[in-house]
């Protein structure tokens, strides 16, 4: 369902860069994706029920929501992740985030997958008071800087 | 690292059916794969370092084992068959291994990839007298058939 590492690379960068328009996916790439390869990735993901794409009015441009099935890839991007920081070398930055979703366990990408539906499916999180776990990724990252 | 559906389904294949040959990783799958197909699939892992190939001495057949970064897979493949158990059509009873291992969560697996590192790597269980995590999967599996 995933199909190739592309695949796994936009929907990550969906996920946790919040990029929605295809040109935000495209200049924001860290592995410099090809357009050709970018526009057949998203075609993929539409094709496979993990991503819908909201046809552009007059004047805006296509924007890509996470389905509730693309939400629930999320754990997949984890362990990938958690497999690549014992295993394979990255990049610091990339570890840092991935340290505290490992830490933070299956509540923590619980929320993330709450903050996602709130995001992509206009759910809203059971505990709306509470702090965002993608807050606290950011500051993690942001410190790594 | 993974690199396309099939690279997932070998390695499934050989830790969940362990079958270390390519002879019956051919003739056992359920998913009938192509000769060609798991000849480059097997190539590929070996040279991702997932796998190591033992060379066949006069009149055996080549084996294949896992590497420690290949058993280190397994928490990936536990995620996609969650995300696929939830979200895909599957069979019942490759989703009755699947529940299993769910509901037996971190440590579970841990169990596993113990028992994985004894028959692939030599090296011993930490708690050798423990019931083997393998055998509550086959009895499951077992009970489902």
């Amino acid at each position: 369902m995933l199909g190739d590492p592309w695949s796994v690379i936009v929907l990550r960068d969906i996920m946790f860069g919040d990029r929605r328009h295809f040109r935000d996916l495209l200049a924001g790439s860290r592995e410099g994706i090809a357009s050709n390869v970018l526009a057949s990735r998203l075609r993929s993901l539409v094709a496979a029920g993990l991503l819908t794409r909201e046809d552009a009015r007059r004047g805006q441009r296509a924007r890509y929501d996470l389905t509730e099935a693309g939400i629930r890839t999320l754990p997949v991007l984890v362990a990938l992740g958690a497999w690549g920081r014992a295993n394979a070398p990255s990049t610091p930055l990339l570890a840092v985030r991935q340290r505290v979703m490992e830490e933070g366990g299956d509540a923590f990408v619980g929320d993330l997958m709450d903050e996602l539906r709130e995001a992509h499916l206009g759910i809203a999180r059971p505990r709306p008071d509470a702090p965002r776990a993608f807050d606290a990724l950011r500051t993690a990252h942001e410190a790594a800087v």
